[in-house]
């Protein structure tokens, strides 16, 4: 940034009389004591005297620390993720770090021009929400020795700490619920198999469906390209086209639960007199919605907290194997399911 | 962050048998035809041949860009932010910068906190969304030379460039459309009035009131302390204590307008049936609320693009006079308000 020509490290050692290794190690506290008692508070002094500011940059040239972390969200409009920004910064900011957030809408080509821009000013690690199951550049970056968490989603085989929601235990809830309604008829809105949370909640989905002795019927199953309301829409629209007759949708999360609603009114089908619908996440405003969104409510802010947690652990003790924390879920049931018509 | 040991420019140099100057000049393109054509070829083929990754902060300390802006945001979890990034990045990106987004919270602590972190790594300027009408920390940086831009808020009399909605048409026109359906009595459920949309709207409230012929009554004037549905709920249940008759509110912006529904809904109190509310801003998910809320529709996108655009102005022309831009808004009229009844 533009600013009048700061004071330099040389001009407080020419002030303080002394060399600028000198200045130096007395202006840092960690090396302090290896000059004299006298000279370091002359330094000190002049370096006050001056308005003498040291440049974190110059600085972290040498010990490689900037105190900032690189938060990588895919979709920062989904209002599932700034509940998670806040649990990481909890954590982060008592320790004397910043969180950079990045938004890079789940674009491959952005996200690694976003992280190498964050690298090139050397944060110290990354929270990363991103992951694929296959992605190649977070594999690289590990194996560069990038100090790396996952949450959400992980990739697979990858040995990187990962905090994420128990994506089997809130299907099975959601499958549950709507058994108990008296649904027999089950359709799932899937969201991508490329993620790891899209391929788990869909195994999770036909794992409770036939657990409850009902048919595994693939003309009930609908992958969304996108974690989006507009993919959603086209994957709800899918599956109403194959003329299957169902009760009841489990989406893969609640912006694919949108999207439903928004087919549904299309059609106008009601919901949940005619088909009942089940969200996942609880991001906020779904209680204002119409209908208020059933829908399997994430410990957002746990999220967030536990993965700086660890990652201040992979930071401190880089050797250390890496672990996985499955967060509890538990659903919450609003207006948009009851009991099947008839 | 940890790497394996980076391949220096003095490895390089002294791969090519070169001096260390030689080979920054060759790997530099703005200085390569200062040395022989042959030099510059062998230095480009050992820096490849070694994997040379040029320092980009080692970089910055001379040249003192790094393609990065700051994005302040007071509120992330406020869904009227996120569009105004993606506008900021449409613009930032094809020109190779990218945004670092940092969420104050409202806390001016954090903010000074996170700025001085954004600046100590260089960032080549700002883009403000938190501007307070007194504001010595944002005055202090214009007066370092920060290129900054503020969006949606201005600081009074700081001479600095700032893309915001044309407040006082957007209420004005809010007020319209509840006198054209036969509202009377109308309150205000203004923003903070240290935040200069928070004054604006408050000032252009009472102006279409009176300029319609009616009361200027302080008891149907109440202040948000916050952005905040919370805040908003809370001044909701001001006026009402006041039992002033209303039949319609006008709220500062979105979040106080659902923390009014939120207060209406407690009291059992029918919108609009019993009371119109309209809001500001029109972020994101608004027509899926019950009911859904009439409001004033913001170009957020083109917001954030011309701040993006104006940050570039300002950096190419430090000299250049301020300038604000106005954008238009239109009211978009939902289901939060009708006629009063009787």
């Amino acid at each position: 940034m533009l600013r009048p020509r700061p004071v330099r490290l040389r001009d407080v050692a020419d002030t303080a009389g002394v060399h600028p290794a000198t200045a130096s190690r007395a202006l840092n506290p960690a090396t302090r004591a290896q000059v004299g008692a006298d000279t370091a508070r002359r330094v000190l002094r002049v370096a006050k005297d001056l308005g003498y500011r040291p440049n974190p940059i110059a600085r972290s040239l040498r010990t490689a620390r900037s105190h900032t972390v690189g938060l990588i969200v895919p979709d920062l409009a989904n209002p599932y993720f700034p509940p998670i920004v806040r649990g990481v910064e909890s954590v982060l900011e008592p320790a004397g770090h910043h969180a950079w957030i990045v938004d890079t809408r789940g674009d491959p080509e952005r996200e690694r021009a976003q992280i190498e821009s964050l690298r090139s000013r050397q944060v110290d690690g990354l929270i990363v929400a991103t992951a694929l199951r296959e992605h190649p550049y977070l594999r690289a970056l590990h194996a560069e020795g990038v100090p790396m968490v996952l949450v959400n989603r992980s990739v697979e085989g990858l040995d990187v700490p990962c905090v994420s929601p128990d994506d089997t235990s809130g299907i099975t809830q959601a499958v549950r619920h709507l058994l108990g309604l008296g649904h027999t008829r089950l359709a799932l809105l899937g969201g991508p198999s490329r993620t790891s949370t899209g391929a788990a909640r869909t195994r999770a989905f036909r794992h409770a469906v036939r657990d409850a002795g009902l048919a595994d019927d693939p003309a009930l199953l609908a992958e969304a390209a996108e974690w989006s309301e507009e993919s959603g829409a086209r994957a709800m629209r899918q599956l109403l086209d194959t003329r299957s007759e169902f009760t009841a949708v489990v989406a893969g999360n609640d912006l694919l639960a949108l999207g439903c609603y928004d087919v549904l009114a299309e059609h106008g089908i009601d919901c949940p007199g005619a088909i009942s619908v089940v969200g996942f996440n609880d991001m906020p405003f779904l209680s204002r919605l119409r209908p208020a969104l059933t829908t399997v409510r994430v410990p957002h802010h746990a999220v967030g907290a536990e993965a700086a947690r660890m990652l201040f652990d992979c930071m401190a003790e880089p050797a250390r194997p890496a672990r996985s924390l499955l967060l509890p879920v538990s659903l919450v049931v609003r207006e948009s399911t009851a009991p099947p018509r008839g």
